[in-house]
């Protein structure tokens, strides 16, 4: 049995979003399944020195945002550009990491509903009263799912997930590992189905 | 007649090397030609804040090195990292300058001959006796072209290439537009190529 694919992502990354639409389709046509992975990237970035896409200088911002639309539509992904960004993501990663120790396949549910929740209804996921409105349209129970995203060994699982994505080189989103090797970006996911499809190359 | 693509380029710049080789075909595909206008990064990134790639911290310096070779077996083009990167590339530039308004046939054969002894054979471009030694391999005068390189007209061309490339947003190499839309990088090859096909998508 192939290990499965390991899809580190922050919910406010807008190249993850994109990615996180193609990958279990990536995955499925070489039998291969996908570890979703939250993390953090404002701590990531204070160890690696990184900057938010759009708090770079102008000139990159600007085309940063042109990108993520062009990208978009490139990948055939509805895209908006959220009002606020980047927004803090610990409660949706916290709620996503609850619901994959009670229910994968909700779990699932929750991370593509946030996505486009955020990045194509521009809806701010940092909101709880949103991550609630999001949980009742995927038949969760939203109080269960707030009060299991604030459980100590819920709240430790992540801090244990970030500090993991930086220990092993992460520092951007998404990285995805394939048996090891490490690809960084949306645009990498054609090297990712070669290594899938060839193995090492 | 449709525009010829402008490839905004650095000869230290690993991604540029791969998209140097790559370009012309995909242009030719579409019935476009390539203007290769050389720029100088080192400049670039006074005004942008840009850190070149193996500069970044060590988690970043290493992935990058990893994504140039890997990147190149992807694209089937030979790539070894140099033992001295990235270097300083103004004569190599200013070389290719002279040469564009005396032989472009020479001047295509000089910019890909350049490319590919500092990122596949590990020669030196920086130094004057490697673009020397480059220059009689594809048939010029080595001495006509040292002098040329350093002609005032030839300094002030590359200077107006970096002051146009800075102040049309470019922050990056390679950097390619097409009828005005702007991209950035090797990996989005696939973009560009799908612009030239249909248009603005």
């Amino acid at each position: 049995m192939p290990s499965p694919i390991e899809f580190w992502f922050d919910f406010s990354s807008p190249y993850s979003y994109l990615a996180s639409e193609q990958i279990e389709e990536i995955a499925a046509r070489h039998g291969r399944t996908v570890a979703f992975k939250p993390t953090l990237l404002g701590v990531i970035f204070k160890t690696t020195g990184g900057v938010p896409l759009t708090e770079l200088v102008p000139p990159k911002s600007r085309y940063f945002v042109l990108d993520f639309e062009r990208s978009a539509r490139f990948a055939g992904v509805p895209f908006r550009q959220p009002s606020e960004f980047p927004i803090p993501t610990v409660n949706a990663a916290r709620s996503l990491l609850w619901l994959q120790q009670h229910d994968a396949a909700m779990a699932l549910r929750f991370l593509h509903a946030a996505f486009r929740a955020y990045f194509a209804h521009d809806r701010n996921i940092g909101e709880p009263g949103v991550l609630g409105a999001l949980a009742a349209e995927i038949g969760a129970d939203p109080v269960a799912l707030a009060r299991g995203a604030q459980e100590p060994a819920t709240k430790d699982r992540l801090k244990a997930l970030v500090d993991e994505s930086i220990a092993r080189g992460v520092f951007g989103a998404p990285t995805i590992f394939v048996d090891g090797e490490m690809f960084w970006g949306h645009d990498r996911l054609p090297q990712v189905e070669r290594w899938l499809a060839t193995g090492p190359f």
